[in-house]
């Protein structure tokens, strides 16, 4: 047995999410923040890409990747089940997953918590103001689906919470850390985003500090 | 019951997979061809994310993205392995699966098919040279990487065909298309596409043909 180790870095949404995964099913874990940009020799060891996050289980068995992750914890811990309980909720929950992976990623996170925390940690560069106008214009819609979607369901894909809710929380809480969620215009959904930060498995990520940048004095608080 | 159906493009090589797996699991489908950049109603009524591929089964379940319906698949027609029998062996495959569908997709067939397929189809524009020379460099790896695969296991995940080779066949076969795929160099790797591209299920794709560009002369010569 060696310990459960998650090879991660804080400003990766698809980390986030799996860090929320870990949390919701009581796996107990050490991290390892890695670089993401620079893979060491230990990290190119365990994944050939060099890519995070990288789970290292305590039979040792090692998975790559957030979508391998996800689906090997299903599988191997299937307790707390975080896909769904028939091949429907789990298509939704896996199409809404690849929505915040790709999807908002390409259209919001990049150009948003990319340009601010991204781009400043590692390159020491400001944030490009179009690609900012960009992300502040596209991530309205992504919030209204958001709302439009827990009109009709408890969570995101289904009644019980999946993937697809800790792949959009896990998003919106890394463009929550620079304060740029207009939450006021969305009230549905902020009423979501409060149920899943107030779990006991978001507390990691509220701890989460990006160094030599604040967080927006919102982000960690429950009551916003 | 309705009539199984697949929406996607041959110029998508995550459509190519699911074709490859719905062939391998002898699933009779209709296909569909959309145009990848500009998502018709129908197709937007069936992914609100206008993304391709789409299947919809014949009990009517729509399912949206490639990895959500490889799972899919996996979960309602059993009878054909093609994600591994353990969890090892499925973490191996989805680790592959994302290899080739990320990392190969970034790095090689963005640059070799989408400037010699995809931008001239849909923009009717010349090739940017710079980004064919990158993908010809950058293709040799992962050549390599397949071969070195194939010296440890009768297949890329494990010793029975998976996603982790339809994947890399889905793209190979795209390269393969405009000639790009320096064989001769990488006899091994050769090797392993020979078998697969000699099953029954690789037949759709040999079929394909781009409008207004011929395949090079060994696209769908088994004995190349």
């Amino acid at each position: 047995m060696t310990t459960r180790t998650l090879f991660h870095h804080s400003l990766l949404p698809t980390a986030r999410k799996v860090r929320l995964a870990l949390h919701e099913k009581r796996l107990e874990f050490t991290e390892v923040t890695a670089d993401p940009f620079a893979a060491d020799d230990e990290l190119l060891a365990l994944n050939p890409a060099g890519d995070l996050p990288v789970l290292v289980d305590e039979n040792g068995q090692i998975v790559c990747g957030t979508q391998a992750i996800c689906e090997y914890l299903e599988e191997v811990y299937p307790q707390t089940n975080l896909l769904g309980r028939n091949p429907k909720d789990r298509a939704e929950a896996r199409r809404l997953a690849a929505w915040f992976d790709e999807k908002f990623n390409r259209e919001v996170t990049q150009h948003l918590a990319g340009e601010k925390l991204t781009r400043r940690l590692f390159e020491n560069g400001a944030p490009d103001s179009r690609a900012l106008r960009a992300g502040r214009e596209n991530i309205h819609t992504h919030l209204q689906y958001i709302a439009w979607l827990t009109e009709r369901r408890s969570w995101l894909a289904s009644d019980d919470i999946s993937y697809a809710d800790l792949s959009a929380a896990a998003h919106l809480s890394l463009i929550d850390y620079s304060g740029d969620v207009p939450w006021a215009d969305h009230p549905l959904t902020k009423e979501w985003y409060v149920r899943i930060k107030s779990r006991f498995s978001f507390r990691c990520l509220l701890q989460d500090t990006v160094p030599g940048i604040a967080p927006a004095a919102i982000y960690a608080d429950l009551d916003f």
